[in-house]
């Protein structure tokens, strides 16, 4: 067990390293140029491959952050198959932290993408992974993903504008309880709640999700990307405010000695259990 | 059986008493110092106890209308086991009926409360007693409790917001089903449409609520407030014009000669089948 | 197998004619009086019978298009119980397909409809007859009926409000996978992502409707129509403005080559499978 622990205070870098055995669940948080990222699932080792992502986009290029969607090549490409082949991963996407900077910028991209997103969920979705897909547009499940947003937990507030979106999707019950109380949602649940479009069997999952992106990437791309502007054209700018007001309470709540103090209770528990 | 009719239009105080046999769900109708209230379920003994409400917050004084939160104390506490222990009882909640006085505030209380509001229910929840659960946060149910709004039935238009929040969280199919056509709910259907967070078997519904709510109330109590303020921020407005339109509606159609009729000639009918 | 095939561009009227054997589902799609309409489901003897749409309504008049009721006579009138009984018969809907003229105003005026619109679906609801259906207030179903809307399969973009109402009702991810994937959805399924409100077996489907019908028809109009209102009165806007919307990208796809050429290499395509 190694525990490289570091914390110089919000306006430099820090890290919070928790190393974990292989093929484990465990949390690593860290702070990368103004920001402050947390990351569930990943060794040390993995930060930079997560970095670029391992959800699935419907865009041209490689899935890294998509691009914001030239008129000039609307076209769809094909997911990478790598993306959602093989074994359970799950998506860990960079927590936006800190109000300012291109990292805050990672959700906004998604509220300004012009082309259809298209998740292919093949494992657990945990904190931004999961509150950042109702910004997608069709979100396929493999039957063992799971999806939890337990930010609460570890006294952060929620963001990746699911404060807005969640209510929306599946009323405010489901919202708050997993928002305020940390639900875990199966695939299934998830489906039953609008969080999912559909479920399929982790054996056939690659093949069903294959066979529907290369349906939606025949269709007409300008009819793909006037529909979705006419889906979400009604919802940009809600969603940018939301975008806002959850930085800023997360700037908040870091600032507070409180708001860090349960943070990092938090960690001291996770570290104590190694 | 005994039956006190006094009726004396709108600007005086009026009872409809049904006495009740015990442990039946009976109507009472009242009009109390410039408030019609209905209660489904409840003798005349218990009207004063119903005034405090059976619904479960989660606030640190007793379970009586939820105040509107200080900021100098804004843990919350943990609810009275009382509220759901025991055998199911119905959520009954004193109608808000005409749109003037303290009554009227009823349900703007719920939209302007800060904390997260728990609500368990583990038996009927009629019409506003099911209406009012969307203002509430987390809404965990036995599964022997059900929902029902069957307002038109006796002649009312629907209140406690559930004209905006009941097509916000389960579509307005659904929505209109329960309003207008008076859809009684199961739990699991309510669970299914949005309406509850999650459904617990009778006998360990108790245990599973209170393991819930004891993880919650250790959360910073800071971002719990925070987190709701996110979700709820955008429907203030809104909730607070869509009570006013409620109110005003409810006392058009009292107003008129043909809506007090339809009341009073449902409660005949429901005099009639003792 | 005949086909008339006439293609004269968008402001002269045009008919593309499949001709189908009896009883089977295909694709009928005609240009008249400068609205292009198309049709899932038809032989050409059957257009006349369509344009009175196979809907039904809880309206006085017959089952045509719903006038905006009127305040003289808000009492609904029963459903012509032929509308669903009788083995399962698609609804139908001409499609609104240029923003001009009557032919716009029909979606409009469900928009604008006053009374409440019950719909009993006793079979498939494809395109319009399926995105109509958040304009109208309770949706009983057929265990036997299905939805779809495969708008961008032939080159369209959504209509109907639907890229309004799915995505408020179930969701962005169930929304775009119906708009934009075009996934058809049984009764079970629309009823549980709340495009329809419940769900009978074929056998009792019209006793149970009618039931329903049968108790709502005897409920105080103006409670109703008020009750209505109150559901509704916050959409009105939004949806005028989705509608104007979602005809001008229809405009605009039409008026493309590119646009126009997808729906011939549909229309081809379906030519030559016969």
């Amino acid at each position: 067990m190694r525990c490289s622990r570091r914390v110089s205070g919000l306006t430099r870098a820090c890290e919070l390293l928790i190393p974990t055995s292989p093929n484990s669940i465990r949390l690593v948080l860290y702070k990368l140029r103004k920001c402050l990222c947390f990351k569930l699932i990943g060794k040390p080792s993995e930060i930079t491959d997560l970095e670029t992502g391992t959800l699935g986009f419907l865009t041209p290029g490689p899935t890294s952050l998509p691009s914001t969607g030239s008129r000039s090549d609307p076209r769809p490409g094909l997911l990478r198959e790598s993306c959602w082949a093989g074994p359970p991963k799950p998506i860990v996407v960079p927590g936006l932290l800190l109000p300012s900077g291109k990292d805050r910028n990672f959700v906004n991209t998604f509220i300004q993408f012009k082309k259809p997103i298209i998740v292919a969920v093949n494992g657990p979705a945990i904190g931004l992974g999961a509150s950042i897909l109702p910004l997608c547009d069709v979100v396929w499940a493999n039957e063992k993903a799971w999806f939890q947003t337990p930010y609460t937990t570890f006294g952060q507030s929620p963001d990746g504008c699911s404060t807005v979106m969640f209510p929306k999707i599946m009323g405010g019950a489901s919202a708050s309880e997993m928002l305020l109380s940390g639900r875990k949602l199966t695939a299934q649940e998830a489906c039953g709640k609008g969080l999912v479009s559909q479920v399929f069997w982790p054996g056939t999952f690659t093949q069903e999700v294959m066979v529907r992106i290369k349906e939606l990437a025949s269709c007409n791309p300008v009819v793909l990307e006037e529909s979705k502007a006419l889906v979400r054209c009604n919802m940009k700018l809600e969603l940018e405010q939301a975008n806002e007001r959850e930085c800023e309470v997360l700037k908040k709540i870091w600032g507070s000695a409180q708001g860090m103090d349960s943070m990092l209770k938090y960690l001291q528990r996770k570290i104590d259990e190694f």
